[in-house]
């Protein structure tokens, strides 16, 4: 176990890079503090589809074909694609690598599925499988309400609590190279549950799991929080967010200063999107858009991001289960 | 790329060995011609849960529990779980993650899964990542029936080309020692959609799929079908066998003997199933199952299991979609 590090952390002595990246984003995105930092703002979320699980689905080869794009590689240079999204039996990933057909490697993760398909890309390239690894990820914000909550035409009341679902994607390419960000290290996270139910506050029930990989990944590379220039969890919400910080506070944690959370910064604060932003896209188009941004401009040297997943269903909702989390953190450098 | 051959398949020189396992079925798949191939055979598909769905995950923890048992291995010793099924966010998986909590990797590949989890555990075994990583797969008839076709109270009519899905689970634990068979090599295929568009008769659909894996695999390895003494296909059922070996034959390959179908296999002619077997658990039990069995009592010497997946949904279904196809193989010897 040479390439380990402690209980649960990968190391990529290697050093894969992501060789491109390509962050697409929806209009009220596009609309939030962090628009500059994306990629590219669609002037609509409908793009022509008759089906918002169609335009989902196009936004996340959009965003393929543009990584593929700024790298010069061709599909079959590329001996992976991993991909994942929220929607029953990932279909926006399926089809989509029906369209990059690539042999392909489906994840599920929730909102943890960036950071899960790229600690096993770095994972496949420093593991000699591999010289080029596909990652990506989509959600909209119209097939998750109608799938997890009530379609959008009910005009269902969100509360404070309530997430809002990214529309966007996020895709990268992983692999070796000259030029582009490290990644590092991986810890993949076991899964938590603490017995929360509401499916409403959905911020609450992933920061255990949070605070859970933050504490592993800290403990197996002896680094304090002060090592990252930025924390960067997702999607915790504004109320996940402040349970983080108070378990971190708990057990004399330092360096609270260097937390953000990729689903509290996506929009701003006249928005009126809740706890913030939700989604598999959310913390992929954050990694890829501002901490990747972050990096190149030198503004920060060294990143933790710790994607956070909460592994319900709406009929585990519905039958009065729990709700399992998990969080997977990747350490990307400049 | 020191660990791959050809264009998709992967080796794993360091001999990761499957070092227990523990295949679960239903009382009709008990009732098959298999019967003395599984480890257990439930009494009753319900075990006095109150949904199908927490009776799948049940099944799925006792698999797990009794292959922890079987090689006297702690849950702490384990690095990864790798784990998916078929229900909506693999609820089955993330569940029995939380109560056996390793480091969980989430997947999804529909009836292709226990092959990819099994590929990627032994990469992660040969890439020096782990020394022991448990996999595991579950599905159950009734929910699957109720979440893809029609709830089961409803009696509707199943047609000739209709899969029945297993109930059942099979779970391994692979390592590194002295005894159990060995995983030599995994070949991950690409998504492949022929244009097919009948839920029906999903093993049209994805004879395609094993068919571009097969012949990817045998032409990264040089070998022909006659290297292996059993090619175990699943769930191609009786129909998609047929379009197999059409395919086979109309490029002139040799070695058809060596075909089985396990979806084809586990049920017995009596039994009016249609098609056959499907669901992740089926290849899941005929592999630990019945193939294992094989190399244990040295009628088999090596074994190409290839796992095959229709990734569909009843949404996609719904909005008129065809349906893209996975193979996976892995190379079991003895």
């Amino acid at each position: 176990m040479s390439n380990r590090l402690g209980a649960q952390t990968l190391t990529f002595s290697k050093e894969p890079r992501i060789l491109s990246s390509y962050a697409i984003v929806g209009p009220m995105e596009g609309k939030g503090p962090h628009a500059l930092d994306f990629d590219e703002i669609l002037p609509d979320d409908v793009l022509n589809q008759k089906t918002p699980e169609k335009s989902e689905r196009l936004i996340l080869e959009m965003a393929i074909a543009k990584t593929l794009q700024k790298s010069s590689t061709k599909l079959d240079e590329v001996q992976f694609l991993i991909a994942g999204d929220l929607l029953n039996q990932i279909i926006s990933s399926t089809f989509a690598a029906a369209t990059y057909a690539a042999p392909f490697i489906g994840i599920y993760g929730a909102c943890s599925t960036f950071a899960q398909a790229m600690g096993l890309a770095a994972a496949l390239l420093q593991g000699d499988f591999a010289s080029k690894v596909l990652i990506g990820t989509a959600s909209h914000y119209q097939t998750a309400e109608r799938q997890f909550r009530y379609p959008i035409e009910l005009n269902v009341k969100h509360i404070a609590t309530n997430h809002h679902t990214v529309t966007g994607a996020g895709t990268a390419l992983l692999g070796f190279g000259e030029e582009g960000p490290r990644v590092t290290h991986a810890t993949f996270g076991a899964v938590v549950d603490m017995g929360l139910k509401d499916p409403n506050d959905m911020g609450s029930a992933m920061a255990p799991a949070a605070f859970a990989t933050i504490k592993q990944h800290l403990k197996d590379t002896g680094r304090s929080l002060e090592d990252y220039d930025v924390v960067l969890t997702g999607d915790l919400g504004r109320q996940g967010r402040k349970m983080l910080r108070l378990l971190l506070e708990g057990e004399g944690f330092q360096g609270l200063d260097r937390l953000q959370d990729g689903g509290s910064k996506i929009y701003g604060d006249g928005q009126k999107t809740g706890a913030g932003g939700s989604g598999a896209a959310c913390i992929a188009v954050m990694t890829l858009g501002y901490a990747l941004n972050k990096l190149k401009s030198a503004k920060a040297r060294r990143i933790l991001v710790v994607a956070t997943g909460a592994l319900l269903s709406s009929l585990t909702v519905a039958q009065g289960e729990s709700i399992p989390c998990i969080a997977h953190a990747v350490v990307i450098e400049a």
